[in-house]
This record gives structure tokens, C-alpha cells and sequence, in this order.
């Protein structure tokens, strides 16, 4: 089998390609070549030039060499690497206990009781929190339970969307490729472009795509389950605009029978800036969120947030335990990462340093004309690479270029959308005016070289 | 909705019954019904009397009163409650990194080649490690990458197996019960009941009633993916002789062109005392084997060991990566782990304190007939309750209230099995002979009492 032919390779934006092992450093491929010889074939390193890292502080991250990169891409670690209180919290409550949901404990009610208090509608009025490990397992469970609810099969997503790597997340994420099978009953709209379509036109073009793939699913006797989405469409190229794309479509799923879920584990817990869920932005009221990534800064910590009479019917005739899934440990750690979020003020530092950055992306797309679109909100910004500016041709290859560029400078950013063309940038919440600087002076040096 | 109604509410062993919330003290209630209102209708708790833990340490829990607990039961908490080892590894790690496999990390390559170290067989020689958050996770990824090495989909596991929790493994979990659907290519085989089959007709009777599920799944046009088994059949009623029950089944899976999926999520990691991994026990040499709870000592860390070849084209064509499996802190975790194993020489013990249980319980057999078989490996005891030792019928009621018994004498184990009649004894690998005379000493009051 050929592992350096990228046909048939699975698709990954910003992947090191075996077939560049002899470009690399001695270091470097020698530990290529022994993690291919132990991990085996399925995992990916990021970059041409993979990275090494041995240690980690806020936003900074070092080599075995001492060598520092500036962290302008990690949305786990996100009140920073190593922060203390993180740190403390899990070491305290490893010594005092760590066990699970078959035991009576208050620490997993105290932070459920808080977790539900930032949310609105029906959540917050009255939802429940589930715990599991990863946002896999919560895009899992949401699925299983919006599937018992309905009594339907069919689950809608963006057409780059990734939701998870279990057999049936993986089966609704077709960022995974063409050589990862979609579901029977999984059906794709376009992602919601702002780029290339009017805003004014966006909503009534988008709930349309998902009538279209209501009505397909119709057509094969199926009715819908869940409509999911990520409200930044984070894996479809970053859309964070207008915000009154999805309540025209949350209207509609709801007529049909369906449920909608809100993917937060890109967009939530303060990551856009404006509100502490993405979907609030689009001011809806889903009726199940999934959360990961950064709810434990690392630690592997997840769940769901769900409306009661969603869950009613599943808590009654099956229901769920996950061993490691919301333990004391997991949970002491969610406590002292939302602690922080408000403490340290993450939410409005995202959107005052978001601002930045895109303030300063704007007086380099006057210059690089290739810069065509900035986009975003808060810390998680996108900017498209295009051929021309008045023709729009994605540029994947100068984004890789771009990327890889930083990457050489020590400064960590990737790539997304369907043509690898947006820039991805999504540092830690606790970036800061310098950090912004730095990352801006580093691209304008790129920008002159690609 | 009657959350009390027992014949719809989705089965499980030894949990509470809301209808008995009225039983309970006034705190343990006030704390169930809070519990309710924040976590929902889908967890359940174990026991008639809800355990409320507060700490603990090494084999003893601890309530918020301080009464003392002996565990028993836990097998997350492999090497005992917050071990410092393991405390010390996790706060160390996370004061230098916590990041994950898209980056190089020596870590992670070492802890792998320690653990693939410890298999024999295709594994031991070339095999890889791959990293998930939890057991479920594992079985996911075994039987994604089962399926798509064979083109397969049908998969053979035991009447009352439990492979986890995901939507996948829940439909090869017959033992979440009748609520909870199988996948539609599923197909169960009966538990080789040992107390009940003469041994040496075991192995042949097993491997027949395998045969005839691959034969249906051809008869529905479809092929076998993989038999998966936990070689204890933890969930089945504990079943650990005679260990030649295996060496049919993978040569008769192997020859139909499936694979052999070993389960080491409860056998695994010295637990049965006589070897480190459960299938070892049958000289057998697995496609994959999925690994989970005392992997990290409570820590979420779990994964896979797989032949080479297995992974090759899932490798190539797809891809896997999971945002917290096997990050820094979880690998550190788990290396800690291991080491204890070792060097606290915890497969003897398990060895050594299981025999002495089993001792035990074979002279309390001599007086109470109805304790009707006693098995199991290492510290994984079975204890099967029965009316009438002749007859053999399953007392389930007999089970529960022995393990509600203990419970009130602060002792805690569970029960297993279809009929919920057999005691699980499953301690810490820490567990020592003074734990394991109170463990008889306690059992032997309150089967006096029932």
C-alpha cells in the first residue's frame, strides 16, 4: 500500500505527508519513523515540518531545544497552558477522591447546577447536564437520544462538518473525507458561505438547502431526527456572520419533527467573544448542546446540556452511564476552567483581542490582495486565500504555504474549508494585545515571502 | 411517565429505585432529588441505599460523616484510591504539557512500547497502540476498523455482553437490555455457562453456537466483522474455566473471515491474577484487543493494540484522532499506572488475595447451600446464588439482598448475570489479606441474616 499517495490517502487539511520524511531533520524523522513503527498508520502530524513539544506555558509552547512557538491555534488549553488553578484543582481533588455517577456526590451537582446557569431558554429554565469524556461521546449521546425522541433516522449537517470520530459521529462529519462513509440517513446542506452569498440572501437560501434534504429523506421514508450544527461552521471555513442564519432553520426542523442540536465544542464557553454559547449569538433555543474540548482545559471532560422532555423518554427506557464520564476529578476540573472564564474575564478579552486581530488582518488585506475575506468572532478567526479578489478562486496551496511559513517562524496557526484556503486562527482565550502583535508582525513577514 | 414502573424502565443490576425514594434518610434523599433535577432521567445509582462518597483511599471509602467503606468493587481504581504515584505523575505533567498526537511527544511512544511490550503474539512482535478517552471509544474504533479491514458488518458477542455505550456499542450491548436496541447485524451467542455445561463439552458446544450465528448472518447475506468477547464474560455471570473455551472460536472466526476482538476492559491489566491480559489465559492470539478502566487509575485514558495488518487500509483511507486520547497528562497517567502494576507486584497479589477469597467462600459454601458455585481469576470472584444447590435456579432476590446487605455493613460489592444472581466481587488489586478477611468475615454476618 502506498501511504504517500494523497488520492487515496483520507483527506486532512494542514497533514505532514509521509512522502516529505526525508525532507525532515534527523531528530524529527527518527521520531516520525518510530511513532509510524508503534502508533501505526491512522494517526497525522500537523505541518510539512512536524513539531516537537516538550513544555507549555500560557500561550507559549517549547522544543527539546528551548526553542519557543507562539500558540495561536490550541481551543483545549484555553485559559492556557499549565494554568495553576487547573492544576491545583485536579491535584487536590485526586487526593481526596476521584470516582463516578453511581455514587451520590455534590461536586458534580454543584457544577451542573452552574454549567446550566449559562444557558437561556429551556436549558436554563429547567435542562439537565450529562457527562461524558470527549465531544464524540456528546455528539454521540445527543444522537442516540434525539433518535429514541423522535423515532426518526435522519440527521442533516454542513457539507464540511465534523462532529466526531465514533462509527455514527463519523458517519454525519464529511470533513473526514470521501474514503469515510456517510450514514444511510445522513444528508448534507452547503456550507452557509458569506463570502460568496449576500448576507440578506443567506437565511431564506439556507433553511432552504435544508428543506431540500428534509424532504430527500421523505422521499426515502425517513424522517429527521436531528438538524446539527456548529454555529461558527468552524470545519466548513469559519462563518460567523450574519447571525440570523439559523432561526429561520430551527422553525423549520422543528415543524418537521426534528430536534436541533448546538455543537458548542468549537463555538462555546466563550469562545466567539460575544455570547458564552455560539448559538446564542443566533439567539435560538436548541434543544440539545454538546460541549467538549475546552471544558476541562485539557483535562477529558464533555457532555451535553438538553431540554427535559427531550431526554424523558431514553432516561426512562435505556439509560447511560460512562465510567470516567463527569468522575470528581473531571468534574473538579470543569469547575476551575469556568471559575477562570469568568474570573480572568476570558469572554470579553476574546472579543478585545479578536478585534485586534482582525483590525490588523484589514490593514494587510489592503496591501496582499489574496487576503480575501476576514472573518470570525472573538478568537476564532478566519481568513480566505483567493487567486484574485474579484474572482474568488480558493488558493489552498498559498494557505498552505502561508501556514507552513508561520509554522518555520514558530507561530502555530492551520487551515480549513472544503479548498484548505481559510486561514484558521483560534489561540488560547488568554491571548493578549501582545500576543495579537506578535502574530500579526510574524504573518506580514510571511505574507512577503509566499 | 412512571419512572417507577419496572417492567418499561430500561433494566439494569442493583440499581435504585425511585419508587423507594421514600425509604431513604433525609439527606440521601434531598440529594437524589437534586440529582434528578440536574442530571436527569437517564442516570442511574447503584444500590437500595445510595452511597454518598466523600473520600478515600487506598481499598476505603468514606462518607461525609466519616464512616468507612470497603471497596470491594472497583476496578477503575486499579493500583487503590488516589495512589501518590499516580497523583504525583498527573501534577507534574500538567505543570510541563498537556497537548496531543498531532504534535511528536516522546512520551507517548514510550508509555506505547512499554504496554505493546507486555502482549504476545502478532502484537507483541509489530503490533501499534492507539489512544481514546474510554472503553467505549476502544470498541468503537476496534469495530470501525474491524468493519472496514473485513468489508464486513456482522458482529457475534455474548447474550448478556457489555461493550460500551456509544451508539455502535450499545447495539453489541445486549445486556443494557430489552430498550436498548441491537444493531441490525448483530447477533448474540449464549454465556458459556460453566456451572451448568459439563466443562469439557464447553469448548465445542461454544464454538457451535458461533457457527450458527455466522451461518444466520450469511443466511441475511452478510459476513462477520468480529467476534468480540471479554474472556471473563464479566457481564455473562463471570465464566473464567475452562480456558480452552477460546482456542475454537478464533480459529472458526479466522477461517470465516472475521476477526477476534478481545475485550480487556474488565479482564485486563493483571486483574485475574494469572496472566496480564484475560485472553492470554486462553494461549490465544487476538486481531485487536480494546483496553479501558484501570488503564489511568481513574484517569480517562483507554485504547487499542492491534496486528499490523488490521490497520493498514483503515489507516491509509480514513484516519483517527482524538482531541484527548492519549494527551500528555493521560499518557503520564497511564505509565504511572503500569509501573505500579509492576513494581508493587499487583498480578501476584491479585493472584494470591483472589485465592484466598475463593478459600473463603468454598468453606462458606459448605454452610449455606445456597451460595451454589464459586468462580472467577485473581480479583474478579463470582458467587452464584441459587434456591436449591441441585436445581440450580438462579435466586436473584437472594443476590440482592446479600449485596444490600453488605452495603448496610459499609462492604461494597455488586451482582452479574442475566438473572442478576451472582455476586461480583472485583476489589482493587491493592486489596490484601486483612481486606479480604473482612470482606468474608462481613459477608459471613449477613448471610446469617438474609
Amino acid at each position: 500500500m502506498d501511504v504517500t499517495n494523497t488520492k487515496t490517502r483520507g483527506k486532512m487539511v494542514n497533514s505532514f505527508n509521509p512522502a516529505d520524511l526525508s525532507a525532515l531533520d534527523d531528530t524529527t524523522r527518527s521520531m516520525v519513523t518510530r511513532r509510524g513503527r508503534l502508533l501505526g498508520p491512522a494517526y497525522r502530524l500537523f505541518y510539512r515540518n512536524p513539531v516537537e513539544i516538550s513544555r507549555a506555558k500560557g500561550v507559549l509552547l517549547y522544543d527539546r531545544h528551548g526553542n519557543e512557538f507562539l500558540d495561536a491555534y490550541n481551543n483545549v488549553v484555553s485559559v492556557g497552558h499549565a494554568h495553576p488553578r487547573v492544576i491545583e484543582a485536579v491535584t487536590r481533588q485526586m487526593e481526596i477522591l476521584c470516582t463516578h455517577t453511581r455514587y451520590l456526590q455534590d461536586s458534580i451537582l454543584d457544577y451542573a447546577e452552574d454549567l446550566l446557569g449559562t444557558y437561556e431558554g429551556r436549558i436554563g429554565a429547567s435542562g439537565h447536564a450529562m457527562f461524558t469524556c470527549t465531544g464524540s461521546e456528546a455528539n454521540d449521546l445527543a444522537l442516540r437520544i434525539a433518535k429514541h425522541h423522535t423515532g426518526n433516522r435522519g440527521i442533516i449537517v454542513t457539507s464540511e462538518a465534523y462532529h466526531g470520530t465514533s462509527e455514527m459521529t463519523a458517519g454525519f462529519s464529511p470533513s473526514l473525507g470521501a474514503n469515510s462513509a456517510l450514514g444511510q440517513f445522513v444528508r448534507l446542506v452547503p456550507s452557509p458561505d458569506s463570502y460568496r452569498i449576500p448576507h440578506d440572501k443567506l437565511p431564506q437560501w439556507f433553511a432552504e438547502q435544508v428543506a431540500l434534504q428534509i424532504d430527500d429523506l421523505k422521499r426515502h421514508g425517513e424522517g429527521l431526527a436531528a438538524f446539527v450544527v456548529d454555529s461558527l461552521f468552524s470545519s466548513d471555513g469559519i462563518y460567523a456572520q450574519p447571525t440570523n442564519l439559523l432561526g429561520p432553520v430551527i422553525d423549520l426542523v422543528h415543524r418537521e419533527g426534528g430536534l436541533f442540536v448546538a455543537d458548542e465544542v468549537q463555538c462555546g464557553f466563550a469562545r466567539t467573544g460575544d455570547r458564552f454559547w455560539g448559538h446564542q449569538r443566533h439567539n435560538i433555543d436548541p434543544d440539545i448542546t454538546t460541549m467538549g474540548k475546552p471544558m476541562g482545559n485539557g483535562f477529558p471532560v464533555a457532555g451535553i446540556a438538553i431540554a427535559p422532555e427531550i431526554v424523558e423518554s431514553f432516561g426512562n427506557d435505556v439509560r447511560y452511564f460512562n465510567t470516567f464520564g463527569g468522575n470528581s476529578v473531571a468534574i473538579a476540573a470543569a469547575q476551575a476552567t469556568l471559575d477562570i472564564i469568568r474570573d480572568e474575564s476570558l469572554l470579553a478579552n476574546s472579543k478585545e483581542i479578536g478585534a485586534i486581530i482582525q483590525g490588523g488582518l484589514r490593514s494587510l488585506a489592503e496591501r496582499f490582495e489574496f487576503l480575501g475575506d476576514i472573518r470570525g468572532a472573538g478568537l476564532y478567526v478566519g481568513v480566505e486565500i483567493v487567486k484574485e479578489c474579484a474572482a474568488k478562486t480558493p488558493d489552498g496551496a498559498r494557505a498552505a504555504a502561508l501556514v507552513n511559513g508561520l509554522r518555520e517562524r514558530r507561530v502555530l496557526i492551520s487551515a480549513t474549508g472544503p479548498h484548505a484556503n481559510t486561514l484558521k486562527i483560534r489561540p488560547p482565550l488568554v491571548f493578549n494585545a501582545a500576543d495579537a502583535g506578535r502574530l500579526l508582525e510574524t504573518l506580514e513577514l510571511v505574507l512577503g515571502e509566499v
